[in-house]
């Protein structure tokens, strides 16, 4: 057996398990951020998700976004990875239906493995912004329809050989094709279901509800950390040392200093350094560096985590400003800071780091080509998932229903959807909305309080 | 230095490390699924069994289940891995103590470390189904005795060279050879104790008691699924990168389906998504992918771990029926769907998969031969593994005693056995007693509710 | 490629990934063990302390340990790795800045990325002792200032190629490198802040001020038990087969003995097996195996572990007695077992484990020439690691300042430093100081309480 092939799907396998495990991390982030009385419900979701993922990634996922045909989507071996295939056959060698992806020397198996955990982490990114008010199941739909229809297309054009590839745009390991996509996805589901009861008060004013454990929040972010080892230098999808060793460093890099980023600007505008702020500042920056770990320096990933870290604390304060109600600040992490990752791919770009890519940035004398077809795939991906997202969205709120009763959310999901308790040996505070001094008026007090419900 | 030698280590090492990780999983599963006043003695099992484990496995169950010898037991090279062995040499170049395992090419300690965290993970099993009532200090003791008497010799059967494995058994990873093993050791236990106090109540009701923190059973459940691409992939026990991919798949899909499986039966028989089921479920895929997993087709294992998803949920309500009080349902998952897991490689397998290993199975052409080999392993491991858990379990009962006192139950473990407090800063909800409603007269009740103490 | 590149790559890589993990461990296990009103601020201090220790270790840390130079601290390629590096060429090939770690043959940022996180634990050891009374900004200041300034200085004694490495000293993966100069630092803090308020009453009353979550200290033993698999095993830094096994079932021997002697000890000294001191006989015995894992047989890393384990019950009992108030037993966990396990090395060592390294202990007839050198290290780098903490510790205590308020102490320092709460929705009992039996006299009794604030 070939030493490289070994070599290679040892780290294919080794990394994809740590990207499985960042629904771990996503699980326990999103927990512990929301309240306990929904706790079950957001764990619930955060498990079920994955499994989705899988069979709709299995059955149509892989098909669509890897399969030979157009720029669009693919159209061959579509169904359960039924397509002919000689991997680890690779270039000029291979024979298949899946030859977008022939460039990595590995079995079929191990890609698809690989990518499969990739598409679950862009589904349990939306499960988080949705949180506190959504219907379980009409979260399960979603999940299929996501990961098996909308996902994978524009998959297609950017890793697949589609029309983005040939048009030029550069993105390593997803901060467009993951996580934006999440992002675009739960930024159309937290408009059709709109704000939690009791988020926005009457006269515009902004609630917090805070999370229910920050020990929870905080070892889902440094399983996120983790996962992210497998997420960028797994991006590889071989045992190049060199490289592996550069997008470790640019990815742990921009995590340190989007951390330092997020915790000064919090500092300074909200006047404590907020810990779920540090925590998001961390993922901002693993989100920006994401697509230009590979094609950067380690000194400009220090500046790319910063500003990443600095955009999220700004994108969260100005999401609650706009009355988008995402109590995990999903879309301020994934959204933003995949734009913005994917945008300084064109400003930060060196030739001399993965040669034969991107070229230089702008930042590096390489001109404007290289950032026009990031800024085009940002658009063209924007446009396409938010607009696909919020028709699933809202096809489901017209067959199955969206969102809980008023009731059942007061009190909380974890009864009304799971009949669990998450805590049941402990003395849970009075509900939220006592908090907000509505006391018993509460049903009254509703209309005011629930937003465009 | 042989590069497939090198690539073989390393992959045995990581995926032994996740495999030790899985320690964690079932902590936390453990001490999520019972109450928080046993949560300190729970989570010391769970903690202090991979340490008797070691010492156990090191000092005389590898022997037992790995050197040369007889059908039943080894008898070379018993203690402490002293005897010889000139491994990674394999096959006619192996000369050593340990034939049955020569042919993988790694070191002998590779080898240790893999197996050692194997028979870990059945010692672990045991702790949960005897939660809440067992002793701590005959926990530890029949911690030893499992790992260094019981499950080396069933061991030394299928994977030492045994009589089962000449008789064309086959268990990949382990469904028999560790988790029913480990299920038939936790049934014997939970037998010998008798139920939790207020479990079973007068008139045959069955008394639900909610497990403290569904964050902490949702973590373990994530980490065995990590720990599971240890525990299956691994077990090539070298870097076969098909192999690898193939297993990697299989046993996640399992997981997929199993949660799948086990979420929509509890709804359909529960009426809610129960989180504890569709978290076992997922444990049941896993454990039923694990004698298969590099024997069958990505489409069966999906089949596969959905049928296991649905016995789990059965399982769970018949133990209850027949009043086995096993507080986290270890039984359901790792006896039933390691039973079912070694079944289905007689019905499930395809020659192409794993050539000349098991060959075809029932439902693809190969007649029953694969089944009764699979029968008779199952019939026979259960025999051994229960009567001698009961013998010693039994032994441990008349000596050092089993059960702590009633009152000590009631008051819970923490304080009995440990001296500490799991959540001290934490207000805590009434004890279990008054939630059954018999409020101060738990005393003079105690008898009615105490079962077969 | 060369198979052996990619190999030792992975390995590096992968082991590193581990380690960094061990931040999750140190979270957990710190915040775990002390109480519920600190825990925002003890996540908070482990969560940035990498993000510090990351940049100061690219900005000048590495540099200083690995960069040629003098006995005493590199004077070449200071800052941002910018010297001349052709990694990964080993031995004669190897041209460049950073000459002493040329005898591993992975790329400069694999290098870099596995010091990094080692850098990093020694930054995180510290946090747990200054717990519940140290300024945020001050801990983040002095982390800086340690991974910066003080670590790689002993480090480029021990690894660097100083003058320790030339005097005959060996220290394999770090038990005085990282451990015992994390011990130090962290005992110089403590010093310097001076014990909570309340721990030691008047009349020398030791109070215990019990942990908050002994779930999320056992989770982060766990990670830490794991994360030791990449400590050292990794720091081989290459794919040597039998090393490595070697290393890894050394490493986990002395984790259970660890467990088996710490457990043992408190149950016959506390008349309880007391779970903190089982999970920090289990961190002594990972800790004193660190130096010598790759020098001493399997059955003398079980003698070295279970001492460990011993030793720091004893210890934490010795630091209570004089007052030096350590909320985690870091000091006796690290900084004991630190200076153990290097002397282990002296005692225990046996010329075939690894030829040509040390030669034998005491114990195997190698002389007292190893020990000697054993112990002029552990005296040298703790004079100086001591003081030089001291000496920063003072200057910030004089600068900035360094300890909270009495009044903010009391509240917990969640809602002070951070203005957050880690349980919001759960009822908590009311402070320790109605525990104490101060009632409201709080404020008056508040200086016989202080201690030497």
């Amino acid at each position: 057996m070939d030493p490289k092939v070994m070599a290679d799907t040892l780290w294919v396998l080794v990394t994809a398990m740590l990207v499985f495990f960042m629904n771990l991390g996503f699980g326990c982030v999103e927990a512990g951020f929301q309240q306990s009385k929904n706790c079950v419900n957001i764990l619930s979701k955060n498990f079920v998700v994955f499994a989705c993922s899988t069979v709709a990634f299995w059955f149509i996922g892989w098909g669509l976004m890897f399969g030979d045909g157009g720029p669009w989507f693919g159209l061959k071996g579509l169904f359960m990875l039924h397509g002919a295939d000689n991997s680890p056959a690779t270039g000029d060698a291979y024979q298949g239906a899946y030859s977008s992806i022939a460039w990595t020397g590995v079995p079929l198996l191990a890609k698809f493995f690989f990518q499969l955990v990739f598409a679950g982490t862009a589904a349990t990114i939306v499960s988080g912004s949705v949180g506190g008010r959504i219907k379980y199941l009409s979260f399960i739909l979603f999940s299929f329809l996501l990961v098996g229809l909308i996902y994978p297309v524009t998959g297609h054009w950017i890793w697949g050989g589609g029309w983005l590839a040939k048009l030029g745009m550069w993105d390593f390991a997803g901060s467009t094709v993951v996580h934006s996509v999440g992002g675009w996805a739960a930024l159309a589901g937290a408009l059709v279901l709109g704000p939690r009861f009791g988020k926005y008060g009457p006269n515009g004013k902004i609630n917090v509800i805070p999370g229910h454990s920050m020990s929870l929040a905080l070892i889902g972010t440094f399983v996120l950390w983790l996962g992210w080892f497998g997420f960028n230098p797994g991006s590889t999808m071989a045992a190049d040392p060199r490289l592996m060793a550069h997008i470790c460093v640019t990815t742990n890099m921009a995590a340190a200093t989007g951390v330092l980023g997020s915790t000064l600007i919090a500092w300074l505008l909200l006047k404590k350094p907020d810990l779920g702020m540090t925590l998001n500042g961390c993922l901002a920056g693993l989100v920006a560096i994401t697509a230009p770990c590979a094609f950067v320096s380690v000194g400009s990933s220090a500046i790319i985590g910063f500003i990443a870290g600095v955009l999220v604390v700004l994108a969260v304060i100005f999401f609650d400003k706009v009355h988008v109600d995402d109590p995990v600040g999903a879309t301020a992490v994934h959204l933003v800071n995949g734009i913005f990752g994917t945008l300084s791919v064109g400003l930060f770009a060196q030739d001399w780091v993965s040669p034969n890519t991107t070229g230089n940035g702008l930042l590096f004398g390489g001109g404007t080509k290289l950032l026009t077809a990031q800024l085009t795939g940002i658009g063209a991906v924007g446009l396409y998932t938010f607009f696909a997202a919020l028709i699933f969205w809202l096809l489901i709120k017209h067959t199955v229903g969206i969102r809980v009763s008023l009731h059942e959310e007061i009190e909380g999901l974890d009864i009304g959807e799971h009949g669990n308790s998450a805590y049941p040996d402990f003395v849970i505070r009075k509900p939220h909305y006592t908090v907000l001094g509505l006391g018993s008026s509460v049903e009254e007090k509703a209309p005011e309080y629930a937003g465009k419900r």
